[in-house]
């Protein structure tokens, strides 16, 4: 007889840990320090609060390390601590096909419990959890996540009084593999660079304590929860969403449960597919929700609106850049709200140039999505994709195409988006759509053309001081020649050239 | 207040559907069909039936489609039908870490029902299912699946008295594309292959027939299941284990619970452990298990049992590759069974050359884990790599190192493996562990050579056809002037020289 039974979602990604980014050693510290910080920016944020967050990496013995987040956000409610970090899927952030959608950092719910999941296997060692419960007060826990019921275990449960102010603190001991470079430093910085009004503080496993500093004092706006748009569900998600309306006429769900369908909208759909607009979602049929579908793609709506997204701002990116690099030229773009499969994203770019930089080198080039750095598959990403098939010569820059240039030059893009189209597992790369594509080559356009202006005059500016210095070198023997046949004073005309060449000069 | 709940991994799983190799219709359905006929076989070889499937793919309109897939294995007993197929991590196959494991195709208990999921949602259709329960009677049933429980929604069940004799039999309609190369008809060739004791017929959307024919009455025999091996596990695997083993004592747990420990293994392990052989397990803190792994690490232990694996055999491998290519020549090759990670591995390659084939294109590379074949990531893959990285020159076939070479020839490798290392999703490439590159490089290397042999035999033969038939033209004159020199009978010098020529040509 063979032999039938439920597996516990968490068995399942212990096993199957490669799907969410834990597949290596090195891959596997960087993600939990990045699950740690996408939550405690996200949380900091909601509640309105400038985030500063704390990192520590130590390396404890051989390739065993204990990574320390802390931040200064709300906290979790204490009935919620031990579910929001003992149990997969468990969480405030994971949106069903057809509900409502919102630009987050962390979007599954998933990540920081793998991250204990992880820790816990490799090291047998549970997580160290503290939150912030009232001003004044915390509670704090040992947690185990026990895998078969997918479940936590608490030890040692503790309502600390305290003075310090922070939020949540985890720390968890776990197998990695440390890198300087493409590793946590790098990871923080560019988190620092996408959200400068974050404070991040790190401390390597050498010790050494990296600031990234607070370069903007104003929080993000917050991107708005978006409803699904008509043009963009498939039938079994429209056939959910019926059976789930609180709407009581098909009328009321149409303008109800989507964004963008309107009054009239809502009447054409009706008509359109043949179904009275006051029928009830639930009396629904497939075959009547079919023709629903196709009368909801057919009909002309407008696009999905736009304040649902919380791009990072050309000012902001400006900051970004130049508190870490040393930059001779600057400059951002944020594009305009676009659409793919019905739903709105932004492209974003930032160049900075600077002489301090190799130029002989690859540039650097900084792939953000939702204003978190991804940090592998770089060449599978439409990021890459975009900026290697850019015609940067004629911006003045050193490139062979399908590569990156090379010039001494920092290149950031961001995707901003309800839902990114990461290709799998991990959300290192995103998919290459046309739509994304175009709307990151229109970006690069643009600040490529600021920089061919900067580059151009840069070289004006160099070729006019080589012309003065050759006036000037010669500016006494021409003043004599032009003494003698114009019978002027010499020392008036030698007074004349030199005012000619310092106005040139200007 | 942030509002906290638990999502259903079906409502994870219809989110993020690429993890499962739903990213694109044209792999969507294919891995639909993959998932059906995986089962099928799995089922039908522990059943100890010859399989014969049935699959039949049909463009309804658009890009929906309707996909049968119908077997001859045992069916399945009537109260897990619509669990296995109505749930997600529903099943008999997951083996969790630390449990023993078993070679089969499908490892997760996720694939049918995930298909089934990616066709309600593309066409809001259920499965329809039918199962032989006993001898002569089947139950159908139309099913859903409830994504926010993860519970089946069962529609129109039947007991159908039939004199039809197949096991389990189902219907999907689904959102796909259809490639006629390598899609559905090559996954079904190539399965074909690796399977020759299964008959497989097909169906194409144009109404075409295939059969791929049995060339083997021959079950392969059953591979044993496997306990963890002391030298690959983790610290946290071995806690869990500690937690759950029935045994009394660690001695007994040490034994029982792993391959490869007899008695001297055991008490060298706990005294190198400083822990006594007759302590609880359940007794045994963190620290403790530490100092055990540690000490069943270092610990000298033969390798893990190696009939835990089932190949195709050479002699299959010889005729599958036969039954589908016309060859002027055909090798196979079964390593012995390898290591990586304490897993053990084996690696299989057949080839297959033929004068039918085109000489100026690469070669047709089939790559196989589990005696499934894999159809996407071929360039990310171990088999690959190794393939593209051995010296093909030296045996006679044009190559340019690093891709693959050009030949009129077809290369089957498999490898097989209780834990097979896929690098990611959807089970379509390995990870190229440096273990499994060597051993698929020492497999190349065997059938290369035999392949040089049999290219060099070919073309000695050539060259002496060329010079028979050289001497055969000038033969009469030979004797002629033989004749004059020699004063012999000129009939009998050519009568000579004839049957020198017809030997020389045996």
């Amino acid at each position: 007889m063979v032999k039938y039974r439920e597996v516990a979602v968490s068995e399942f990604f212990e096993k199957n840990r490669h799907l969410l980014g834990f597949d290596n050693p090195a891959k596997a510290l960087l993600t939990v320090v990045k699950e740690g910080v996408d939550n405690s920016i996200d949380a900091c944020e909601e509640a309105r609060i400038l985030p500063e967050i704390f990192v520590r990496v130590k390396n404890l013995r051989d390739d065993i390390y204990e990574v320390t987040i802390e931040d200064n956000g709300p906290g979790i409610e204490r009935k919620y601590v031990k579910e929001v970090f003992g149990r997969l899927l468990f969480g405030s952030k994971f949106r069903s096909l057809g509900e409502e959608g919102i630009q987050s950092r962390g979007q599954q719910g998933i990540g920081i419990s793998a991250s204990i999941l992880y820790s816990q296997l490799t090291t047998g060692e549970p997580a160290i959890i503290e939150s912030k419960v009232k001003n004044g007060q915390h509670y704090s826990c040992k947690l185990y996540i026990d895998t078969t019921k997918n479940l936590p275990i608490i030890e040692d449960e503790k309502i600390l009084e305290t003075t310090k102010e922070h939020g949540v603190k985890i720390t968890l001991k776990l197998r990695g593999s440390y890198r300087k470079s493409k590793g946590v430093e790098d990871f923080l910085k560019y988190t620092s660079i996408a959200n400068p009004h974050a404070k991040i503080v790190y401390v390597d496993p050498e010790g050494k304590r990296h600031v990234f500093k607070r370069a903007s004092e104003d929080l993000p706006k917050m991107p708005k929860a978006i409803k699904p748009h008509p043009h963009g569900i498939e039938l079994g998600t429209l056939i959910k969403m019926l059976s789930r309306t609180k709407s009581k006429t098909l009328y009321n769900f149409l303008m109800n449960d989507f964004s963008k369908v309107g009054a009239t909208g809502a009447k054409e759909i009706c008509k359109l597919a043949k179904l009275k607009p006051s029928t009830k979602p639930s009396e629904i049929t497939r075959k009547d929700a079919e023709r629903l579908l196709k009368a909801m793609q057919s009909v002309k709506l407008q696009r999905p609106p736009t304040d649902c997204l919380s791009p990072i701002g050309e000012d902001n990116i400006i900051k970004g850049l130049s508190k870490e690099y040393q930059a001779d030229f600057v400059t951002a773009y944020t594009r305009p709200v676009a659409v793919y499969r019905a739903i709105p994203f932004q492209v974003e770019v930032g160049l900075l140039y600077s002489s301090s930089l190799p130029s002989d080198q690859n540039i650097t080039l900084i792939r953000y999505a939702n204003k978190v750095p991804m940090m592998y598959q770089q060449s599978e990403c439409a990021i890459y994709k975009a900026v290697a098939n850019t015609q940067w010569r004629r911006y003045g820059v050193s490139h062979s195409l399908g590569s990156l240039p090379m010039a001494p030059m920092v290149l950031l893009v961001h995707i901003a988006s309800v839902w990114v189209p990461f290709i799998s597992e991990g959300k290192q790369a995103i998919a290459s759509y046309p739509e994304i594509i175009k709307e990151i080559k229109l970006a690069l356009l643009d600040v490529g053309r600021k920089l061919s202006r900067y580059l151009s005059a840069q070289q004006r500016r160099y070729a006019r001081e080589r012309r003065i210095k050759i006036f000037t070198k010669y500016g006494v023997e021409v003043a004599n020649a032009l003494a003698e046949l114009t019978k002027e004073d010499r020392a008036y005309i030698e007074n004349l050239i030199k005012k000619l060449i310092e106005k040139e000069g200007l």
